[in-house]
């Protein structure tokens, strides 16, 4: 799995820091709650280990969730094989129902985790299975960063620009966020390679800080002209600076092309909109998900009011305070200029262009 | 001046928790930096504090600072009585200038400090120029706490509402940002009093959390119903929300009724616009410059960029990412529904309908 280590490349291309490592009898995660202060990876060899990641946020954004539930899968498996339980099936089948119940916006991890599923039908006995499960996880993990280099060119020719400009991104969808390169970061990479970045602005992203804390220490990190804003200035930004694009990534898309993603997502749809500037959405195909027929049967996480109050344990609000602290939004489609998969880019996406993004 | 103090009511209403307080010899202010973990009140006996207290945002808010810069130049004239120095004429010119270079956004900072400059053209020595100015400051401050009154009732006028609706602000407009009561968080308290109120959400408005720590406190300390939300969540909440109107407050309108007001709002009247939800801007006459013709002549402050890297000294970003922090943006007249002053109110403003509200 080459291409999925830091310093991999792919027709020279970098795929930047990757947060997650499989070690063969354990998986590393880079603890993205304490970027960018400390580089801290943290060690898991079962499913309720990379379960309990997921949830606390050691690992976020939609494709590494994805990825690290096929992980934990197989650590789970492994470790069945190992003491040659009997009752298999049945520990497996409850593992993957504990990393199904982590995060409950994100398609990739319910993708990922009917792969691990399909795998367990398809295997004759336990040792069987803890083989096919670490192929698969390593499987996904490759695919993953494929995907993102497919979808950054398929994004550049669908922007088909003719010189340098600046775009603004929200949340952190780079190499921290998928087996590495990014999806919408993995474009910003791509202008960047191509000589067709002026700028990246980082909406710093509230509650979890994401722009700042991990977007901002990527791009820095590679070289990547970047600068930070309140997620509050992106419309004076989209207003008086010259920026083309607002380049996002997704959670969850549905079969009339509505997006789930990170809280403000919607709201920069209808900025962007206003100011005449392009807003492109970039997600692997496993992303899109034809069972829900729009954004109105998405489940939107909450999370705890707590993220709005302190910032890495200082309170800055009352405790008892009421909060409304939603994870992700919904941004319909009629919003969208371009959908982009690694399969194609559906430009207006309506249910029959969302179709063949699959 | 018994209206601006904490505990005095007109009509029956509170006006708040003010954290400016007048004392003979000093001027006493609420520490808003440390709100709300503490509650300190720091005192200041010159113009020079005075001036470093405003641009440290001790205090802060438009309506109050031009306050607190009219008691800090009474303050300076008081120093220079007591110790009758002659050349007192140009030490008061150069506190006055000290006072107007301390924030650049706000007109009501000049506005005050033009009243100044007339008292002491009027006065015949610096024992009178004292004695007016405390007067002048005095009186600036209870007329301000007046005019929040008359708005809250004016904007309860336009509004014309048939039952209890949610609204949502951004940043602080209370008794902590005027002489008492508020501006657009008066007519929220105003709703409130008449039973008009079903909830107010409150953006916690980054970067300083004016929202969080200001308003949100302000508001529970009252028992006004409060949500704390993420700046980028208000989209969200005005799709899916009972939100009626959005209720800013101002620090310049100018001629055409382009209005200055915190980071945040000018997104937010674009995020109004697309929700059908009205979009009502609430500041004293004092704010409208009509030596300005429009938004694109105001002076936008843009402060460190460590505002963005850190909360209360905790970082949590690269110490050498570029940022841009502006404080300011500026609202386009075409996307505002109502301004009230304490003259009256413009509907669409427009020059003409503006020019009556002075």
């Amino acid at each position: 799995m080459s291409k999925s280590h830091a310093d991999a490349t792919d027709q020279n291309r970098s795929v930047g820091t990757v947060a997650i490592a499989w070690k063969g009898d354990h998986l590393a995660l880079l603890d993205q709650r304490r970027l960018p202060a400390s580089e801290e990876w943290l060690k898991y060899s079962d499913a309720d280990g990379v379960a309990t990641a997921i949830r606390q946020m050691v690992v976020r954004g939609a494709p590494a969730i994805g990825i690290s539930a096929a992980y934990g899968a197989a650590l789970e498996a492994q470790k069945l094989a190992a003491t040659r339980s009997p009752d298999w099936p049945l520990v497996m089948s409850r593992a993957i129902e504990t990393l199904a119940q982590s995060r409950p916006t994100a398609i990739n991890l319910f993708w990922a985790l009917d792969r691990v599923r399909q795998a367990m039908e398809a295997s004759k006995d336990i040792a069987d299975l803890a083989d096919s499960l670490v192929k698969l996880a390593v499987r996904l993990h490759e695919e993953d960063v494929d995907a993102n280099f497919a979808m950054a060119d398929l994004a550049l020719e669908a922007m088909d620009l003719e010189g340098p400009i600046c775009v603004l991104t929200h949340c952190n969808t780079g190499a921290l966020a998928t087996g590495g390169y990014g999806t919408a970061l993995g474009v910003i990479r791509r202008l960047n390679e191509e000589g067709l970045l002026e700028r990246v602005y980082a909406d710093e992203t509230r509650p979890w800080l994401q722009g700042s804390r991990l977007t901002a220490w990527e791009l820095e990190r590679d070289g990547i002209p970047v600068t930070l804003n309140a997620d509050s200035a992106a419309a004076w930004i989209l207003s008086r600076r010259n920026v083309k694009w607002v380049i996002v990534g997704a959670d969850r898309i549905t079969a009339n092309g509505d997006v789930a993603n990170k809280i403000g997502t919607y709201g920069l749809a209808v900025l962007a909109k206003h100011h005449g500037v392009g807003f492109m959405v970039v997600a692997p195909a496993s992303t899109v998900d034809l069972s829900l027929a729009s954004g109105w049967d998405i489940p939107i996480e909450e999370r705890d009011g707590i993220e709005l109050k302190e910032v890495q344990g200082v309170a800055f609000a009352s405790e008892q305070l009421e909060t409304f602290n939603p994870v992700f939004d919904v941004t319909p489609a009629e919003l969208i200029d371009v959908i982009v998969t690694e399969k194609g880019y559906a430009r207006n996406p309506d249910s029959e262009s969302v179709a063949k993004l699959v």
